[in-house]
């Protein structure tokens, strides 16, 4: 704290003393008085701000902080978002080896498929990493190109889970119209084999992604599919009723789907 | 990465380039191959096991890992944990401001109390800052002292929230044998004027705490109440039914509460 800092917690703490001395004297905590400051402070504000977006205490928002945007250009492009990816995968697949595989072909995992399975990183490189408002039309031209890469850390548990026996489902806010070029992408980036890749029809526009992909859900578990775990990086791939015995919440801090 | 890395790496990429060449070279992102490095560096892991922790992605854990003690005794006590508190809350205080308060007194926020009101710091100093198999007999002996401090940002957010005019609720795991000490410190580190603190009853013993937490929330509905926010540093405080309108998790590195 700088001297300025002292004087100001000093005086703050010399009026508030008057009447609440003991507590604020046996605070071990430094006085909240000055947590303005950190605001003042890009790395530090953004830390907590992809804290804040992450544990969706933010809600719904649509666009990074101005002051956030080179934070997120490090992160995506940085060593900590594969080293988050790596970990939660490796937290994914210990859970996976216990479940007791039946051999019934209704042992599921679902997948979301964008910044889950594939990376649209190349997108947002050229828009701003999620400061501009999403723009549907230059957004879906590049879904069409079908160049989207694999999130490495996420091929690494598509193909372990395969191998353990488990049937894949794919449940994307894509819609029905973008069927072909998400399938060549997938195919392109290495994900086979999928048991089934579930996209919006026309009945589900309008719908909330968490009511979609409830609804979807809800569909496999009644169709006898025990659902033991879901991988996505928007909490409205993972909550909502029918969800996953165990859900995998990935990292995205450029955009936000309610 | 080291010469042995970049072997390691181009012998696994020339194996894969055999059968998916166009993916792997295409590849933006470093290959996750070499992912298993990232754990043997104890800050990088830590700090993606935080992001996994808050996320619940890790599901049940019991105990911070030996090798990521230093650094939330690090977290608990430096200007990250206060930093994002401070900024959950200015979020949290943004939405209540947008709040109608109707006037007829139903319009309700509930917070939990053990590190979301009181900070419990000075307890888990003297027990390895969460990496200690929880002892119920010494926090009892701590929680019976009814020393705890407030936590800043929190004593913060319930100041306003009474003077927008919110009933404030608590809701806390604590047990009814503990009303009178949990009383005494509330009052002790200035949360005063509630309208209610709810502990476990004879009949809640046993239940988890997303279980007895959703059930008095549907109670508080039933009774009138609009639950407009919930404040917790678990899960389990903020999910199940008769949820809040918006929830605020608050970061908590030290232990897990199913």
């Amino acid at each position: 704290m700088d001297s300025g800092g002292f004087a100001v917690a000093f005086i703050l703490l010399s009026l508030a003393a008057s009447s609440l001395s003991e507590r604020l004297i046996r605070l071990p905590l430094p006085l909240y008085s000055d947590a303005l400051r950190y605001r003042q402070n890009d790395d530090s504000f953004c830390e907590s701000w992809k804290f804040l977006i992450e544990s969706n205490d933010a809600g719904v928002w649509y666009v990074v902080p101005e002051s956030c945007v080179k934070f997120v250009k490090e992160y995506m492009n940085g060593e900590r978002y594969r080293s988050d990816s790596e970990v939660i995968v490796d937290y994914a697949l210990e859970y996976a080896k216990t479940v007791n595989i039946s051999g019934d072909g209704r042992d599921a995992w679902i997948f979301d498929v964008d910044e889950t399975l594939l990376s649209n990183l190349p997108y947002y490189v050229n828009h701003g990493y999620g400061s501009e408002i999403f723009d549907e039309k230059s957004f879906d031209e590049w879904v069409d190109l079908a160049e989207a890469p694999a999130l490495p850390a996420s091929f690494r548990l598509y193909t372990e889970l395969l191998q353990l026996g488990f049937k894949i489902f794919l449940l994307t806010g894509r819609s029905e119209f973008q069927r072909e070029c998400t399938d060549k992408n997938l195919q392109y980036a290495g994900f086979t084999n999928y048991e089934k890749l579930i996209l919006r029809g026309d009945s589900d526009l309008g719908k909330s992604a968490t009511l979609y992909k409830s609804e979807k859900r809800q569909i496999l578990k009644d169709e006898g599919y025990r659902v033991y775990g879901s991988s996505g990086d928007q909490w409205s791939d993972l909550f909502g009723f029918a969800t996953a015995n165990r859900s995998f919440k990935l990292p995205n801090p450029m955009y936000y789907v309610a």
